[in-house]
């Protein structure tokens, strides 16, 4: 460790208070006394309560609370809420409130937030109030807001901060310097110095430690990293997220189609990228189109509905698939009764390979390059835990129905399903993803209908082949 | 936009050539090309290829090799790969490469990594083997990594850096200029500079910008921020990744139980973190347990087997409650045909609300606070869309079976199954959390064992009480 002597020993109060403050986030408590508070009218106690926490930890407050005491919450305290509480809210609870403010309001909100986050508040709106805000900005800020609004979404352009710090070439680290001290209107916060040739290309980039420790002579060039991922302005942020992480970026330079340095994205942008990336994963596996849960029951009973008539569908479908062996059924009916074992299983199986391969193909660990070995191991392992699945039901449903014939049929029905869902659980994801359809959306539906109608009808077909 | 006037006419081209080049992580090409070329045994040829990547895409190149390959690719170009190469791998990975080396040649690798890399890397050992390796290091590096396995996993303590700039508060910044510029062994890359008292304890933090932008003259003191996060060594490296992410927080200091600063977390480790979180998350509520694409086959079978075998036995008691009706079905055969529809439907509704739940506990979106609100919520969502799809399948069930008794006994049965789904649900997760289980993990199989049972049970029994 590095560390400067400590030749001080005057000793300090403040020390014993903050180890025993060691509590980070909203507590349940806050936000019940905020309730109660609210219920009672208890203006000062409220407003106290909310000047004292972090803009992240009003917005969780707004978040958590009904829409009524949302808006009593608002008309009492707004005025200690800095705009940031905004552009942390969740955007179903951001639609909300800022649907009740009027085109001024909402432009005075979006002025005090950088360009980044006015962008993010403003491509929520609807087009015509889109436009109703921005003839309320000033020009600055109106061409600032609108030159981000014309980057597609989820790009590199609405990631950006346009503040940055660039220097040219033949300076040295005190021009550098001096600049900095000079100049007032610097970017929040900035890990390093861009350094440009004269058509305001990027050529080399000095992490701020760097620039501190070197003497004021040194020039800029000398000790400038000229490797650097320079970031192209539509680029995905997906791939931006990717770039980050495999580099491990603390921040990096936006350019433009020819190649001039227009912007930076610092690694706390791309925390938020990686996060929604990653829910959007789940949820999109678990079949929600977008995170609902303050989404009121209207909008949530409408998102959920498309996923459910897609299964209806496949629903309906396996259910023909029984169909065709009915009278096979009413001859043995056991068959009825373990029926459901054989397609469950086999979704089981499909389910946790299509999740391995929807999360490796967003990790780019599955390749083109180990696609078939990959491929082939899925198959293998299907096959292995299909044939002691089969060993373990085969025995209880010979148990249990007294009647061994039962008990192979289901094994072998068992083996055929499990090595299918190996199979399907891999090539399902690749190929969508082949055809730039998102795996993490299709998948479990294709897998799963595979797998139940290959479950039931390898059950009731190799049954009616044997006992009819 | 911030610039520095730029003066210089100079044109140059490597803009140029650095255009063209945008191009990011390893390709399907390179792999390809490493593969043909390892058959071919082009030495030169690979050497040179390996030289030119960067260490994290050599670590996705060895992982996909296959295992004849990453040996072979090992042989020929150890000695361009940093070590990092090693800390980025796939664990399963890793662990292959490093059982087959000697404890000296680890010993050799980990002395060249950071110590929670090298941590990263010996903690996956065995406890022998660890022993064997630490051995080998030279004392410095020995009790350093010893500490940090002595910290508990997926702690504070194994994420942080222990090189760190602390300085006392009576000094000024030019003298933490200087100090910064005579000190050799600094961090690999640091963003803020800690200021402590005497007793080493942490009372505010410089961002290396406002350092930079500040006259030499100006006290610590009075530019310092007091407010900072400090985290506990034994803390959760979930609960850090949330403090991070909360207040968009660039570093943090770490304390020890006395409240001394011992090390700090900068967001690069966090971004690993929250991606892993994710992962574990998606994985679990795929029913994997691990990341097992790089397993072997029989790792791989095993790490599926056990939540194979918990869905094997809630499969056969859904169908022992099948069995309970068998009767009823060899009456009315249709009823064994359309019977796992409402148990798909309850299984897709459970699994939606489910997800949703899980993502929002994760994220301390969903709280004792508003938890009530929120099941009353997928309750009234699970209701409605139960009634649409009752409607649809009760006319698909009358159409087919030319039976309106049977499509409104599948409606009702709709009806119910979707509602439970909707409170299952969201209990499941919410009690599983409750009991500090992981709600990712287990909250599927209890959710899909309720609306299969529910399904097939509302169905045929309500079947039963009507038709017989």
């Amino acid at each position: 460790m590095n560390e400067a002597p400590l030749n001080g020993t005057e000793m300090d109060s403040r020390d014993q208070e903050r180890e025993d403050d060691i509590h980070y986030g909203l507590s349940d408590e806050t936000i019940q006394e905020i309730k109660e508070s609210l219920e009672l009218g208890l203006v000062e106690h409220i407003r106290q309560t909310v000047a004292e926490l972090h803009s992240a930890d009003i917005a969780d407050l707004i978040e958590q609370l009904k829409p009524k005491h949302r808006s009593m919450l608002l008309e009492i305290a707004d005025d200690l809420m800095e705009a940031e509480v905004y552009s942390d809210l969740d955007e179903a609870v951001r639609d909300d409130l800022v649907e009740e403010m009027e085109p001024a309001e909402i432009a005075e909100l979006v002025t005090e937030l950088d360009v980044d986050d006015a962008v993010h508040v403003l491509e929520d709106l609807e087009e015509d109030e889109q436009k109703d805000v921005l003839k309320e900005l000033p020009a600055e800020d109106r061409i600032a807001i609108e030159e981000g609004l014309a980057y597609e979404e989820d790009t590199a352009g609405r990631l950006m901060q346009r503040d940055l710090i660039a220097v040219p070439e033949y300076w040295n680290i005190g021009q550098t310097i001096d600049y900095l001290r000079d100049t007032d209107d610097l970017p929040n916060e900035f890990y390093e110095i861009f350094v440009v040739d004269p058509r305001h290309h990027p050529i080399g980039t000095i992490p701020l430690d760097k620039a501190m420790r070197n003497q004021r002579s040194v020039p800029v060039k000398d000790i400038m990293q000229r490797e650097q991922k320079l970031i192209p302005v539509d680029m995905d942020q997906e791939e931006v997220a990717y770039l980050f992480q495999q580099y491990r970026l603390a921040s990096a330079a936006v350019v433009n189609d020819n190649g001039a340095l227009i912007g930076m994205i610092t690694v706390d942008d791309i925390v938020d990228v990686i996060n929604e990336e990653a829910e959007e994963d789940i949820l999109r596996l678990g079949g929600v189109s977008e995170d609902d849960l303050f989404g009121t029951i209207f909008e949530t009973t409408k998102t959920r509905f498309t996923w459910l008539l897609v299964n209806l569908f496949t629903a309906v479908l396996a259910s023909i698939a029984i169909g065709l062996f009915d009278t096979t059924m009413e001859k043995v009916i056991a068959l009825a009764v373990l029926m459901p074992i054989v397609a469950s299983m086999g979704g089981n199986a499909g389910t946790q390979t299509l999740t391995v391969a929807v999360r490796a193909l967003a990790t780019r660990e599955l390749t083109a390059n180990n696609m078939f070995r990959i491929l082939g191991k899925e198959a293998l392992v299907g096959f292995l835990n299909g044939c002691i699945f089969a060993l373990l039901i085969g025995i209880v449903a010979w148990l249990w129905f007294s009647d061994p014939t039962i008990g192979w049929i289901i094994g072998v029905a068992m083996v055929v399903n499990m090595l299918v869902a190996g199979v399907a659980g891999m090539t399902v994801p690749i190929t969508l993803d082949r055809f730039e359809i998102d795996p993490a959306v299709a998948s479990s539906v294709f897998v799963t209908t595979i797998t139940d109608i290959i479950g039931f009808v390898a059950f009731l077909g190799i049954a009616s082949l044997v006992l009819l």
